[in-house]
């Protein structure tokens, strides 16, 4: 019966994706502008990448643009042409469909093998001795039904925490290791130029396997916030994937 | 001050698309696969299109492919070319990554030319005469709220129904006019076959001004629903697109 | 890493039956004490089942007894016997544990081979021609949590109802089909020993490939409701897994 | 089309509207009596003043007087004449009906030029040096529809805290600069007489850029609450008027 | 003690207007501008009129202007030079800030002597013979917390139903006497130019001692719906005042 | 018209009543087992006594018996004897029907003169000086509805904490003053006998003019919990009413 | 163990009384003032009656009189009389304390030995031929947690709805005989005369078993709603129970 | 009547049970795995034991596996081979139904005469000097419902908390004693191995008279978690229940 054929293939290929990335050689957590940015220039690379995205839909908050008027901003256009975005110069900035970013980085993101899994939110993080090597996984509507249900684990050499203001990933760590963050986990007071510099200066690793990109790097650092503005986001993305790559080809050299 | 200028510029762009898209050739409601086809092909013909999205981000029910397994099926590969989507041939079935196949449609669609607006609800039509002119709007988050807010109005010539199993314009029709709909508006059992073949053939005008597209086709002609299969759903949006096209060409010539 | 083999034994094990189990001779709607019984005689008899319980637990029910008090009635004991249940006489008729009622149904219901998906939720029957063919599920989760995503299907060459109460297979029907129903579905007012009697001889094919057995029987004839006495709920069971059985072994043969 | 004309001049003017009051002299957040009083003086000084108020309605607390009994109490009736107000005097208090206070507060401001912006919540403040530059801003749709959607930013050389009870333009500060208020931001105990004098005494500058006026004078003091009496608010919205008036006239001088 | 005091006058007071109108010329039931025009111009006649709104403020659908942007539009002029706002001309429309348009009318309601009891709903009506004799209210945070609590009777001489879209006066009449509206109670589909003029037309007695004005006119006569247009609000609820006022002129001649 | 008559008398009385108790001897926080018997021994020794209940019912946990099953429990029955309550002797305790334990509580009070006022809910405590001088009260539909209304106050010469487990009238001390109760205000684990004892000698004033009675006497010693045993409350309430008595007997002497 | 043996003893007591109950002369559904007062004079007169309330407490729409003010009011003072209910004459009406109207009614009705079950919800009736003859329970907390858990069952010579408004019980009969109640089930405009003079003449057998008696009266008759006025309420249920001791009489004789 | 014949054998059965076990040996919180393993073990050993379970059915995290994939895992043989339970050897590891292991569980521990009791909530301990002696129960509906009832006592020589993840009854302990931990009661990162192995051997005594087994012994010794394997979860309830049973044959020797 073809409607049990179609179930087959999918149940068949979504099994075989999911086991195949299992374990990976990166797990972002996180798929909203600085998580795919990551994603695509690791995929790029060739290296084994896993995003994980506990919403229905990937973009984070990028659809909204501002207040939900969908129109976002970036200051440099170096980074559209990448991903083949039509921004419009005005006063100084590039101004961008929200849509239309949200949509091309995913669609370039997966075009380049980034693997992506939506409705999966990582409850946890596994480590056993001084670093993480992956997640703990549940299914979404698990979790909103409230569903007493155990959780399943992805592993990988590096995670990065790029699930934006909470930064829940860093807060996994924080729970039982609070001392590690002795000012907390808070942005700081809006300042654009601030935090578009710095959310790129300080992406990187901040525990053992544990990377922060876009906004958790301002939630970790107590930088400023800075609202409807997504080119430190992209960049941010773009500098951990770098880092992550050198520090695996050095390790395969 | 930085911080305001972004806010000056996205206000600016964003009043300038919305105050722009008042009028339109038509309107889709709805950017779910047929929605988004249909804008697709429509913009790329140089028509004025745009589609309203309630929700905040566009797809539909593409993100979730079956139960929450983000992988869809469609059975040729034509289309799937056209929007430069990557499938894998399976039981001669084409499987596709749900998340490519949404952000591909967005994004191409948007390339054309095609105007989106999320968070963005229709409530009711305009019907003054005996034709569909426009649709009554209001806000996704008002609505929400629970706010007793007046809404605005965008017209068109043509206004598409693209808004899947409750065909929700159709049924503003419905509510004051339930003389047109003896047998309801509602699809029929699951028979996949039948609904693929039928969700285009039976894609088309109304009532006047109206058109349906998709899943909408199903439940205004009580035909079979048909599960994670995605191929009708772009055929029918192309096809109402052709349909409306050449209206347009013929009452222009 | 064990946590990962941990996760991939269970997926590949789950994947392995569910596959296995997309085409079935039976499948059973509810796992309630019709429902397990239906199984348990059904996989006894060497069919291929599958039991589709839409909440976390088997036992619908069952476990809560009378209003909470975790004790139940039956009238005979012959049928306690078969499932290896301890039950007291007391004034004519025998109290049970309901948890023991309960665990050993699903025990004895597993041990033979009837298989159990939990948290999925039959939401549509396939019917192509006159008879049923399937079921289209979802998995409960994704419903609580409202995420508008498609779902998959099951194909049987029978399908019990044996939701209870609600009759809700029956309803999946009536739902487009209302001429069949012109009493509607609905159990009637309280009355033990007429439904006791009725829920068994009634029980059987109500639709070309669909079964009705429990208190759906008493739905679909407006038979009397009878609270918690369990007997003819088994005997209804297993009457129906012998119809069905006879069915198949004729047209085997 | 008359109907899209309509959606045009409002869209057109609030706009307008919207895109002149991005920076401001003051902002005010909070349009109850404090906020209107405030924004009152200001305005009728020529000062460029904009109120944003994240309920449907203005007046705050003023609506149902006590208990929902809408008459409330004033000590002097000075101020009332000037907002053209018709109370009654007993017992040594004026008593004027509730609806009347808060229709003539917020129309006599709009009257001599204040600008207010009701559904607009401020989320954050602006600050990057040791000054408040204006406010972070969002729809309050948008944050009661619980969606993950950036703000805006509105700047003004001088904020006002006229939120009443919860002090929320203080909290923002307090947030992140704990120490700056050792005692807590809470009111202390009823007691009218102490409070109707404090609330005008301590009104004022808090912080750089930062002024309280009406109950949030209370909350950062820890001051006594006052129940349904008014007269402290009006003056105390009025005299951060006058000091911020003199400020900016000196300023210019 | 000058808590006890305050406390004291405003029980006294209110009691006493309370006491003074549940026995009425006219009550109105909903204070948004229909009931506001209605309550303004009944007032100023001399009449005895008290305005019942649920809510905590007044002022219905007018705060939010169109989707949350508070500017409202009005065809002519005069009608809002008799309450003192200030509007713009554009493209041959009024624009005129939402705030000051609602602030506006329930100000000089006030100020001319209608009685506003907020907070208070409508939930039935009085009728022994053939005529609509007053209302039977309740307290609405009453019916909010879902209390089981008998309501209290306001009676007047004439009820006018000023609700707008829901016609919940006229639907409390509806409920057990369906007969009288044989074609249901709902606006039509948008039109704004028909509607502004029906609006007015058709305003007035639609049952011995129930009138209609404002957006119930359109409910009642399947007239169309008009969206954030103001004018004919007002003068339908003028008219009402008219109406009701000659009749009580000439029975009191 | 005896729909307005039945309204108006019921008005009146009301205020009157309400007027008559803005000030008094004594206020009772709590109308449960230990408010209700300390409002009778109050109110049958001549002292002016208003009782506040939050819910609409009187009776506190009575009702409920030991997890739902109405019938509660006392070591003593001479109280019972005072209060007309009909108890039963079983293994050295008296059994006692709760509804007929909460209504003879009510009735008694009632008859004796003691003032009662039910959807009334304190919410702060009116403290000029260093002793409590009367509560801040409000409508519990006006709390429960989230409605932003100012409260009312209501003095006396003491007020007592019947409010039971969560002891709301101390904690609102605590709220602004901590540091009173260095120990938490909370009770120990269940022990029966230890805390029957407690309830009673503990029972008393613990800051001037505020008096403790029942479980907020437990609470505030962090005595035992002591679960359906309704002795202990009466005594409780009755002792404090003494101690008041006294005070205000030797006050006026 | 004292806290066990308290524990026990009301697990045993409660047993008891309810054991003795499954088999009842009468069982009345609602403690409202028309089920006390009839469950006071069946009582009385020595028949056995239970009444079952679903909340916790009894009292049904007595405690908050009129808009939660706690006053009521009746026409004749000899039935308060008999309830030694202490009330005052007003403009020809006896207003009454809402709470000691509540209290001596469950008060009296229990001493004379009305048993009383709260918490206890009917949900069907038992119809086995055409007589009621019994009520199908459960727990009211069940039904609030949304268990499924089945009923039990009580049965009584005579059922009487005193649920008031919703008539409970009839509704049982209607929702499975509709073509019994032509007219619907629901009481009509407020009309306090008529009404009072109504609840009385038509209350008694309306089905074989089946007693109206207060409210539920009015809503089977569609006779007129009367709000915060209880003279009825309690004739009405005087005058059931008076019809059911006649008949009970004459059986017996 | 047979339907209150059913109720009268229910009510007794329940009660008879219900009072025999207020008094027990041991008292299980949570039938969990761990749970129903100690109460298997111990009712086998001929020690009166209760199991406590506040959901509906049993079961604990057994029946949804992974992610709601209905598998789980265990390392060793031994242990299933004694519940007589079908598992599969993959991978070194063995996988099995979790329905079937839910269902056996519970079954041979009824078997074995363990009692359960579900629906029933343990809210706080008994401790009168320094050991645990019994717990404080409520009905799970009850709380659900939010009802303000008391609870009831059970008492036991030992208590078990076997509540899984949250350590129910240590926290009741850890409420009004912080200082016994420290470090808190919180499981640490995921690591199976570690965790499988600690979960048995820290097992047992924790305070006088209380036990702690399964993930509640993670928690209590900031032991690492361990997702769906559920070896280590048997066998340290199954210590638990020796350790006990070694105790009480010392005791009884």
């Amino acid at each position: 019966m073809i409607e049990t054929e179609i179930s087959r293939v999918i149940l068949e290929e979504y099994n075989r994706r999911l086991l195949e990335h299992l374990e990976n050689d990166v797990v972002i957590v996180g798929a909203g502008p600085a998580g795919l940015a990551a994603g695509y220039y690791l995929a790029k690379a060739g290296i084994k990448t896993t995003i994980l995205e506990k919403k229905l839909s990937i973009g984070g908050g990028i659809w909204g643009g501002a207040a939900g008027l969908n129109v976002i901003v970036v200051q440099d256009k170096d980074i559209l042409d990448e991903f083949e975005m039509t921004a419009k110069r005005q006063k100084g900035l590039y101004v961008i469909d929200a849509i239309e970013f949200a949509a091309a980085l995913a669609y370039k993101a997966k075009k380049v093998g980034a693997e992506i899994f939506n409705l999966m939110e990582a409850e946890d993080i596994i480590l056993k001795t001084e670093a993480v090597e992956g997640v703990v996984v549940n299914g979404t509507a698990i979790n909103i039904a409230g569903l007493h249900v155990d959780p399943f684990c992805i592993s990988s050499k590096y995670v990065i925490d790029a699930t934006g203001h909470p930064a829940e990933v860093v807060n996994m760590l924080k729970k039982r290791r609070p001392e590690l963050f002795p000012k907390g986990i808070q942005e700081s007071f809006m300042d654009v130029e601030t935090a578009e510099a710095g959310v790129v200066e300080k992406a990187g690793e901040i525990f053992p396997g544990l990377y922060v990109a876009g906004m958790s790097v301002c939630a970790v650092f107590n930088l400023p916030r800075m609202g409807p503005i997504f080119g430190g986001m992209l960049k941010s993305g773009k500098k951990v994937a770098e880092l992550i790559n050198e520090k695996i080809q050095s390790a395969d050299a």
